[in-house]
């Protein structure tokens, strides 16, 4: 989190967020009025934070990460595009960076962000992003990779990039970024899949160059040591 | 920054970046010693870093926004692959989301990040990622989109993404985020090249729902408000 966003939260009259993520920065919000969500409850959220900022509180809703990264900001500026209320975002550290920096430098080239969520967007809209993208030598960081629900998909992934990218591709796999129950693996796009993948978990699928020194997943941008 | 990143730079022996970064942060480097490089030398830089942190120093290589995303996070562990340093990477906010918060919330869908530099990648490459990427739908984030020896490519960018998207489509134009001289208009990719674009500036082109709302660029995720 960054200072500025810190600042937000300590300057609030009421926080709202993910249940979870409340949870997180509970320390922060002793003697400070919140209001905890479930999953899958996000337009219900944000009316709720226009509602309230409307009333003439100073509110803030939490995300996970980036909240500009398939996160809180969108579903907040939809609802509160029709109220002419002020809404500032803060930006904070995606899981993709987070995740990356921890594996070693995977994204020194061009890269794409996926969601594997198809609660919104068309699976078959998924897998074609994913497709043209490995196509492209895109690394790949793939948000969401898997759920209690949603469990067939990431083995569809690694079939399809299998077509594509040979299989001592590295793949990183990262499960709670900078928390305290953290996990951080090295793999390869056959192998992958013998790991855990779960909703906290972030993958980095490398392009044609990343390689592995040392357990560090790197992709070099190709200056001449 | 966060606060991880500036306990970092508080401790070292030695501090080491960009001269235009290092001014950025000059008032936490008082009575601290630091090496600015200029533009291009960034592997003598990485090896001056291994080098005094071989000779027992706490150093700290400071690179723009997050230091995995294009930065010297690659440089930095190549050159200290051979050395076995333990080398921390420590994230940031990177262009591409400090830019999105400016603008709205154009990234809740999958999204590219591109460098248009082609000092590292032949540009055929780099056009070829960018087609593939439009085709794919996804928001494109152009780092490094143009510079004072490098004009025509952005040209060729935008004339390329007018065979597959919409001339009415939104292009975010960030300068100099979070500085005290930022810039931040919304324009569209028949139009965006009217405005200034230079190495300080981070361009966002919207996917095919992409909508520009009081203003503000956003890309909807789907929701059903």
């Amino acid at each position: 989190m960054t200072p500025a966003a810190l600042a937000c939260i300590e300057a609030a009259d009421l926080v709202i967020g993910y249940q979870t993520y409340l949870k997180q920065i509970a320390a922060l919000l002793q003697g400070k009025e919140s209001l905890a969500y479930p999953m899958t409850t996000e337009v219900a959220r944000a009316q709720m934070a226009v509602d309230a900022a409307r009333s003439g509180r100073n509110v803030v809703m939490i995300s996970g990460g980036d909240p500009g990264v398939f996160g809180m900001a969108g579903p907040v500026l939809e609802v509160a595009a029709r109220s002419g209320l002020d809404v500032r975002i803060e930006p904070g550290i995606t899981a993709a960076t987070a995740a990356a920096s921890r594996l070693g430098a995977p994204l020194m080239q061009d890269v794409a962000l996926i969601s594997l969520s198809d609660r919104l967007t068309p699976w078959s809209t998924i897998m074609k992003r994913i497709r043209l993208a490995a196509e492209a030598d895109l690394v790949l960081v793939f948000y969401n990779p898997s759920s209690q629900g949603r469990v067939r998909q990431i083995g569809e992934v690694r079939a399809e990039l299998l077509t594509i990218l040979p299989g001592t591709t590295p793949v990183g796999i990262v499960r709670n970024a900078f928390r305290d129950d953290e996990t951080v693996l090295v793999s390869d796009l056959q192998h992958f899949l013998d790991h855990p993948v779960d909703m906290a978990t972030t993958l980095i699928v490398g392009n044609r160059a990343t390689a592995v020194w040392n357990g560090r997943m790197i992709t070099p941008r190709g200056y001449r040591l």
